[in-house]
């Protein structure tokens, strides 16, 4: 290889110089090889299979991300760095996932644990932080400096994201807007306190309210649901609107504290497009008084958000160096 | 005088410097001069006499200004900056004052006009963000990076300061905590919509409603109802305790999107020290599940908060030159 620009790691040109990516889910862990210029040079998915025990994920994360920086260097590209994002309450300058329930990490040093095995620079994002960011800056924020990310799937989380960087918090709790109160007295939220807009408006909640309603085992998936509200279904039309209130009166929270130009909706359940935009921007429109309404798009990057915005946060942290 | 430090203004030095800063209240303006090192110089306060118009207003922030720096001339003192703190929607980037309803603002130019009278920089900002960046800074929150100001008075106001510098939104609308919904379909907001936190918490809802139980005209203020529900008043316990739920309420929502090491109470009500920071204080405790809980403190630069952040924010300007 020839010698790189000043300053370059190894002496490699910036062009052959990639960060290795990882979004942990509950299901899938999202994978990429991303280009110092943002492009992304490879896609993987493999499972999480999170019922093995948090240690046999964490050896998984980092046997995908040796294996993902090995497939670069075959390649002829350096790997330079790692980015890696997992849900829960993560401690980003210490680079510690404090506390993620889906994949039972209690004060799991992934940083330390990353740099020693892969013997390159890594660091911890939040998955719904660095989703917002790679939505702020790439997707469907991309033309605005103040923009909130709301992540609408099994659970609902946000990211409040300001010139390209989230808002961490002091503990790397910030943004948690499925955890405000929008209806004192409502359903037992799973974080132990009742009438959480999670409660009412998640995809979780709308399959248990659905099934509650009907009486019926299984019952229907949150999307199966928003079909039958569309197909002219009272009890599932009933549902949704409950939904789709508790979900406009925490976007107006949202909004009433953070004062954004744009909200953008990600998550499983905002692939509901139009049954969910056209009645949610409505409702939001009535809430506004003094506000200045924001805009209220659709994610741009769909699944792969998460693992985009761990790419970025790696390539941040080249910049930083 | 002699030659100053290299960059100081009219090669004054620095220790001669002050900055000219105004806070304008809805009944006074607190005036003051200030060194570059943040002591205080002097203080005023003048009547804002807001009945006589807002064109009356503007004149008699300038007069006050411009009587400010030449007091300071008089006392071999250089004023180098002005800053002036307003109540409202402020957009703080180009210096207007965008809606005030105290003051009857409406797109006032104030930083330009400011600056054309004064023959000095001026900035504008708004008065609570200020104040809860004296506070951060200077007062009850120096200790921490994670700050929310919380101002109860008339209205209900909060500031997120992080790293001495609050947000301001992409509007100059942001931090208005008095308008997050705690009770839907409860009291009318002045804003509009029913169930806003400041239709139940503020020092007006508590004697409105202490007012509407007893049938009484005009009834107490709201330290009268806090000194009669101290003294065993049923009905004023009533309102006191409906206010202390629907600030922890409040409280409870801005540390589930800000998670912040300390809440600071400032404002009128705040004085009522520990009748409302005991129950608020167990209030909050028992609403917090996965978050960390913030130190709630009263703030310690009383109603000097405003003035010695307007103050800051002119000294800032002067960094930045």
């Amino acid at each position: 290889m020839s010698s790189g620009a000043p300053g370059a790691p190894n002496g490699t040109p910036d062009r052959h110089q990639v960060v290795v990516a990882i979004d942990v889910g509950g299901s899938r862990m999202k994978c990429a090889l991303v280009h110092r210029d943002g492009t992304v040079a490879r896609i993987e998915h493999h499972p999480t299979q999170t019922a093995r025990g948090p240690a046999a994920v964490v050896d998984t994360i980092l046997d995908i991300a040796e294996a993902l920086a090995d497939t670069a260097r075959h390649e002829g590209l350096a790997p330079v760095a790692f980015g890696l994002a997992v849900p829960g309450v993560i401690d980003e300058a210490a680079g510690v996932a404090i506390w993620s329930s889906n994949l039972g990490f209690r004060e799991v040093p992934l940083r330390t644990l990353a740099t020693a095995r892969l013997g390159m620079p890594a660091v911890l994002g939040h998955d719904v932080r660095v989703g917002g960011v790679a939505e702020a800056r790439l997707g469907a924020g991309r033309a605005d400096r103040h923009v909130l990310f709301v992540a609408i799937g099994t659970g609902i989380a946000a990211a409040h994201v300001v010139d390209g960087t989230a808002a961490a918090g002091a503990h790397g709790a910030a943004g948690e807007l499925g955890h405000v109160l929008v209806r004192p007295g409502g359903p037992r939220c799973g974080c132990g306190r009742a009438g959480c807009l999670e409660a009412i408006a998640s995809a979780a909640a709308v399959a248990r309210r659905y099934a509650e309603l009907t009486d019926s085992t299984p019952g229907l998936s949150a999307a199966e649901v928003v079909a039958h509200a569309t197909a002219g279904d009272p009890l599932a039309q009933q549902v949704w609107t409950e939904a789709v209130e508790a979900l406009a009166d925490g976007l107006a929270i949202g909004q009433t504290l953070f004062d954004v130009e744009t909200v953008v909706l990600g998550g499983g359940l905002a692939r509901a497009g139009a049954q969910l935009l056209d009645p949610l921007r409505a409702a939001l429109h009535d809430r506004m008084t003094f506000h200045r309404e924001p805009r209220l798009v659709p994610a741009a990057l769909g699944a792969e958000a998460g693992c985009l915005g761990a790419a970025l946060l790696a390539l941040d942290s080249l910049e930083k160096r």
